[in-house]
C-alpha cells in the first residue's frame, strides 16, 4: 500500500518530537499501522536544532501544508485559539483528517470544529490534548465504553504537581518552588495557565465530554489555583491523613455534571495521592469495572509525540471505514449527547477543611461550631493547635462532612463576619475517591 | 441500523456480569456504538441466579449458539482448553467474531487462533484475558502504537498480592492468608494457578507478545511463585526500602525477550508498590512515552464484563472495515512478527536480595562474599542480623548489584555447598522500574 501522507504544522517541543517519533520508530510503525506513514511537507517558523529534516519540505506559511493536495493527515501542533483553530477548519474543509494536541482549542471551540468534521466525513483525533503522553482519551472513549461512568478525577497539569510535591516534601513556599519550576522550564514566565486552573479545566472539559456525553462547555467549569496554599495546610493535611492534590474532577449526578478543578485533600493511601512531581494520573469510575487510574508523562516532546503518532495510526486504520461507524469524537453519536447542565458551584456537594486563624479569646470554638451547626454542616473531626508566637493567632482545622457548596459560603461568609476571626478562612475541598 | 446479535457461551460469574451489563447500560451502550446490542441466545449449564433472563433463549449445547446463523459475534466464557478451543475454531469457521476473556486459551492456542481467524477475515477480541477491567490490551497494541515498547511489568494476579499485602500489612503467613483467601472466594481450593504464577504467565505471555510483535509462546515462559516467601523475607525487603510483588516482567533487549514471573524486590517509592489487595496493575515502558501505568481490579463478574463489552462494541465498529486495516491480533501485522528469542532465564540480567542462614562462626562473611566476587557478582548493601535464638542461626541479607542469572545460580550453587551454611538460601530479584 502506499504510504499515507502527514503535514506538520508547527515545528516546536512537541512538534519536534512527533518528527523524531515518526523517523526513529519508523519500521515498528508500519509493522503496527501496516503503512508507512510519511512526513510530506512542515510549517514552520523557525527550524528546531532537535529535528534533521533531510529533504522534508519546509514551508513557513502553515495554510500550503493545509492546502497541499498530497497531504492525508494534517497535524496541528501551533497552539492557541487563533490561527489554529483556521488551520484546522480549513483542513475539514479540504477534507484532511486532523491531528491536534491542543486542549484550549478543542475544549473552547470544539463542538463547532467537531460539527465541521462530521459534515465532510473526516477525523479530528485529539488524544494529545489531555495527560500528554497516557492513551487516557483512548481509555475512557473506548476501553470503559460499557460503563456508565460516574466521576473522573486527575492530576492533569504537571507544573501544579511539581509544585505540590516539593512544598510537602521538603516544605517549600509556594513561591520558592514556582521559581525554581520556572527557571527549569517547567513554568512558563507568565504561571497563570498552569497554576491557576484554567489548562487544567481546559483537559478536564475534555475528558466530562466524552465520560458523559455532554457537548463540550469550558465556560461552565469552575476553576481555582494552588497559588494560596501555605505550607501549614499541607502539614495539617497530613496530620489528618490526607494529602493536597490540584484535581480537576467531573462527576455526574441525577441533577446534572460538576466540573470542577481546585485543590482537594485526597487520603494519603489513595495511589493518586502518590503521584508525585511532574507526572499527571487519571483516575476514571465506572459502574461496571470500579475504579482505575493511569498514569503517566504529562507533557514533554516525545510523551506528547506517542499520542500523536498513535492518533496518526488510528486515522490511518480507519480510513478505509463508513464515517457513521466510527468511534464519535466525543465518544457518543453526535446526535445522541445529552443536554444535562453543568451544576453551578454552589450545587456540588463535597466535604470541606477549614482553616481559621482565631483571636485566643474564650468562645471563639463555641461560636465556630454553632455558625456551622445552623447550616446543618457537621464536623468530622477538628485540630485546635496553640497560639502561634508572632501574631497571638490560633489555627483551628475543621474538617467537615459532605455539604452543598452554597451553604458553606453562607457559613464562611458568617465566620469571616466574626470579631474573633482574623482575615479570611482558609477553605479546602476534600474527596474521598473510592 | 438493525441490532448486532451475540451469543454469550458460559453463564458462570463473568458470563453473568457481562449479560447484566449489556441489559442495565443498553441505552449508554448503543448511544457510543451508534447500534444496539442484543444477547440472541446464551448456553450454559445452568441459570445464574444473579441474571433475568427474560425472554432471551438459553441452550445447554454451546454448539447450537456457535452454529445459530443470526449470531454475529460469539462470547466464548467457558475457560480452559478443550471445549473453549472447538467453540472459538468453530464460531471463526463460521465467520463469525469472537471475544474471550481466557487467558489460557490465548496464551496456548493463540498462533492457531488468529491464523484461523485473519484467514477468515474475522476478529478474536481478547482485552478481558489480561488484568479484567483494565483496558491495558488496548493501551499497549493502540494507545502506545508509536513507541518501541522496551518492558512490560505487571501485578496481573489479585489473589497472589492480596495474599502479599496481607503479608506485609499484617506480618501473617502464606499460609495463614492462602486458607483466608479460599474461605473468601478469591483463591481456588486448587490455588497452583494462583500462587505458582501460572495464570500470570498467561497474561504475561500476551502482553509480552502484543508488546515486541512476537508469536505467543507460553512454553517459554519462566514461572516462579510466592509460595516460599517468609515474613522475615517481606521484613528485611523494607528495611531496605523495598516491597515485594508478584511481578509478570517481560523486556526486550538485543539479545531476545525475556518472559518471567517470580517475586521481586521493587522500591517501595513505585507507584506499583503502592498497589495493594486484589488489585491490579501494569506498568509499559516505551521508549517515547517513558513509563505509564494502568490500575483497575483485575477479576470480578463486571469489572472483567467491562472488557467483554468494550471488545463487543469495538468489533461493531470494526465491521463495515477491510479485514487488512483493522488493528492486528497481535498489535503488529501477522507477516511481520518478529522472531526474536524468548530468552532463557540463565540468560536473563538482574539484581538480587539473597538470604542466607548462616552458622555463628567466624570468617563466613568472608566465604561468602568470596564466593560472590569470583563470579563478579558485585555486592550492592548487606546487613547481617544477630543470631536468633532457637537455632543459633544468623541470616545474612545481601543486596546485589546486576548480573547473569546463570552466574547467580552457580554461585548459589557453591554457598549451599558451604559447611557454614544451613539449608537452601532464598534468592528473590530486584528491579528498579525506572
Amino acid at each position: 500500500m502506499k504510504p499515507v501522507k502527514v503535514g506538520i504544522c508547527g515545528l516546536g517541543t512537541v512538534g519536534g518530537g512527533t518528527f523524531n517519533v515518526l523517523q526513529r520508530n519508523a519500521v515498528e510503525i508500519a509493522r503496527r499501522a501496516g503503512r508507512d506513514i510519511e512526513v510530506a511537507q512542515i510549517a514552520a517558523r523557525h527550524l528546531n536544532p532537535a529535528c534533521s529534516l533531510g529533504a522534508t519540505p519546509v514551508t513557513d506559511d502553515v495554510f500550503e501544508v493545509v492546502n497541499n493536495p498530497e497531504i492525508d493527515i494534517v497535524i496541528e501542533l501551533i497552539g492557541g485559539y487563533g490561527v489554529a483553530r483556521e488551520v484546522v477548519l480549513q483542513a475539514i474543509a479540504n477534507g484532511k483528517h486532523v491531528v491536534t494536541a491542543n486542549k484550549a482549542l478543542i475544549a473552547v471551540h470544539g463542538n463547532e470544529i467537531f460539527a465541521a468534521a462530521s459534515e465532510k466525513g473526516v477525523m479530528v483525533a485529539f488524544e494529545a490534548s489531555v495527560a500528554g503522553g497516557i492513551p487516557i482519551i483512548k481509555a475512557v472513549r473506548e476501553g470503559l465504553a460499557a460503563n456508565q461512568i460516574d466521576w473522573v478525577a486527575g492530576i492533569i497539569n504537571g507544573t501544579g504537581n511539581f509544585i505540590l510535591t516539593e512544598m510537602r516534601d521538603k516544605g517549600r513556599t509556594f513561591d520558592d518552588v514556582l521559581a525554581e519550576a520556572q527557571a527549569l522550564g517547567y513554568a512558563e514566565a507568565d504561571p497563570t495557565f498552569d497554576v491557576e486552573g484554567i489548562d487544567a479545566a481546559h483537559k478536564l472539559t475534555i475528558l466530562a465530554s466524552i465520560a458523559f456525553g455532554i457537548p463540550l462547555q469550558f465556560d461552565k467549569a469552575y476553576t481555582e489555583g494552588i497559588s494560596k496554599l501555605t505550607t501549614a495546610d499541607v502539614r495539617y493535611a497530613e496530620a489528618f491523613g490526607y494529602r493536597i492534590k490540584h484535581l480537576g474532577i467531573a462527576r455526574r449526578t441525577s441533577d446534572g455534571v460538576e466540573l470542577r478543578v481546585h485543590p482537594t485533600l485526597i487520603p494519603a493511601d489513595r495511589l493518586i495521592a502518590n503521584v508525585n512531581g511532574v507526572m499527571n494520573a487519571v483516575m476514571v469510575n465506572g459502574d461496571a469495572v470500579g475504579s482505575t487510574l493511569y498514569y503517566g508523562a504529562g507533557a514533554g516532546a516525545e510523551a506528547t509525540a506517542s499520542s500523536i503518532v498513535a492518533d496518526i495510526i488510528d486515522v490511518v486504520r480507519t480510513l478505509t471505514t463508513d464515517p457513521n461507524n466510527r468511534v464519535p469524537h466525543l465518544a457518543f453519536q453526535a446526535h445522541s449527547l445529552s443536554d444535562l447542565p453543568v451544576l453551578p458551584m454552589g450545587e456540588v456537594e463535597t466535604a470541606y477543611y477549614l482553616r481559621i486563624q482565631a483571636k485566643d479569646r474564650p468562645g471563639v470554638l463555641a461560636k465556630v461550631a454553632s455558625i456551622l451547626s445552623e447550616r446543618g454542616i457537621n464536623i468530622e473531626s477538628i485540630l485546635q493547635k496553640e497560639a502561634e508566637e508572632q501574631d497571638g493567632l490560633v489555627p483551628i482545622i475543621i474538617m467537615t462532612h459532605r455539604v452543598l457548596e452554597q451553604k458553606m459560603n453562607d457559613a464562611i461568609d458568617a465566620l469571616e463576619a466574626l470579631d474573633d476571626i482574623a482575615g479570611p478562612l482558609m477553605r479546602i475541598r476534600v474527596e474521598q475517591l473510592n
